[in-house]
């Protein structure tokens, strides 16, 4: 095989990021090895930087460069509120709407046993410990509608209310703007079911 | 915005691999620092060897550790035929069919002027060097049957021909197995302009 090892290497060491095969880490690794060896230094600069700095906040468990991240210390915000996600990307929608002032508890993942993710696998001990803290008096459930995401909300609801802690779920419904008639059924079904009194 | 900046640095350092959006960069570096810490660090050790090891073959530009590559340096080959390909991955594809004994030469590039790729930013100097050294004979042009492909093709076929080189260009077909009710009409109909005769 005429592929030289370093070379063989790099794109064997591609692999490793989600989504990528045998046939796009070869074209990202010629890429950057003939294209882009700046990009590609800066990437190797920037992984070894992150693995070297990034910790997980000790109160919600979120990527953070100190112990405690700037949510979790700011005072303005409501601690009683805590609302669980999967991935630091859903704080950041969350926080986008600019319609929520509670802490977050971010899982790093979801209960998916076909991929061998159980209850361990996420931080959900951490969870149990930071929502019996005495301040948090509700905790909102915003996994993702997926058939993990809704798992992993049942799994967290079911501990936390036996702890005696208020527990809701975000809703479902039609997307602002939504039409009736392109939306699919399973939403409009719950759209229907979880209607509100005016 | 909540997101540490050694984290940030990363998902801009992904983004310089082809075909990877915000959205798939911020997946990557969660996927990598959550879940796949050692596939991390061996992604960046990986970049800085290949970085550090690989340059170009002296003769057919092909990627190498050592300063000729091992089909160059293989007195078996026929060293009358040189074939003009676009990537080292070209390379691999024929070498798979067992086919050919000649020698490459890899462009490690086409000419593409929407992407701002002349002339100059492909290897054709050093082509056209490689080719007038006496002992090449025939020159095939197998880049790809793209648009891009194709320009490459006809600009390398000039410039050769001026010297005085015979040039070739692989053939257009219906694949092995391939059923003229499923091919596309284009490719049918450079089967019948280069049919051959029998």
């Amino acid at each position: 095989m005429p592929i030289p090892a370093s070379l063989q290497n790099l794109i064997d060491a591609l692999r490793v990021l989600p989504g990528v095969g045998p046939k796009s880490a070869a074209r990202m690794a010629f890429h950057l090895v003939q294209r882009d060896q700046v990009g590609a230094s800066d990437l190797a600069h920037a992984l070894e930087n992150a693995l070297g700095t990034l910790k997980h906040c000790r109160h919600c468990n979120t990527f953070t460069e100190a112990d405690t991240c700037d949510i979790c210390l700011d005072e303005q915000r409501n601690h009683a509120q805590l609302c669980v996600i999967e991935m630091p990307t859903d704080l950041m929608s969350i926080e986008q709407t600019r319609s929520y002032e509670g802490l977050y508890f971010v899982l790093m993942g979801r209960l998916s046993p076909l991929d061998g993710i159980g209850p361990h696998d996420i931080a959900l001990k951490q969870l149990l410990e930071r929502a019996s803290d005495g301040q948090v008096t509700e905790v909102i459930l915003a996994t993702n509608f997926t058939t993990e995401g809704e798992a992993t909300a049942h799994y967290v609801a079911e501990m936390l209310r036996a702890r005696g802690l208020k527990v809701s779920r975000i809703a479902r419904g039609l997307p602002v703007g939504g039409e009736l008639e392109h939306v699919d059924p399973g939403t409009l079904a719950q759209a229907l079911i979880e209607r509100r009194g005016l």
